[in-house]
């Protein structure tokens, strides 16, 4: 089963490293405890919508940039990418195609 | 402040209303309370990652396809959908482009 906040972790921590800022930081901006982002992160613990606003405002990022690329993972995870990834393309450039992807 | 669990109601009453079917008719193939997915249809619940996957299953739709939709959709509201749309279009023309876009 794919589950939404894996997937939603994993972009807001990506986008953290991309941007060279600490857990502490963001934490702070968005004015969340440390750890709880930590386990958002982590697809341990659903983000709140208000929550994830937050963090998208401390990451500087729009929420729609988020949730676009969340849907991008989840398409590849489910195999239905093929609006954009014709199926006959072999599994490393998709994996390249997805990283080019990553946080437009 | 722009809410996803709103645009995600938005989009599952959407997609279940395109489909012709019940609130009843989906909440008993997601084995969720009939309650609950009125709320979460009406944004007023988050629906975890696992109701979420059923509900999308109880739909017929991969989770992609509605993360994608309520991306696209929160790009709207946030003004930055402008990959796609050029920002001298006017409004009225995006309000049909959005219609246009909905669960293609």
């Amino acid at each position: 089963m794919v589950l939404v906040r894996q997937e939603i972790g994993d972009v807001l921590r990506d986008l953290r490293l991309q941007k060279g800022r600490t857990l502490r930081q963001v934490a702070g901006r968005a004015s969340v405890a440390l750890g709880y982002l930590s386990e958002v992160e982590r697809g341990q613990k659903e983000a709140s919508s208000e929550i994830l606003a937050s963090v998208a405002d401390a990451l500087d990022t729009p929420i729609s940039v988020i949730m676009r690329e969340v849907g991008d993972r989840i398409a590849v995870l489910e195999g239905i990418n093929l609006d954009v990834i014709p199926d006959t393309v072999p599994a490393e450039l998709v994996a390249d195609f997805d990283a080019d992807l990553m946080l437009r």
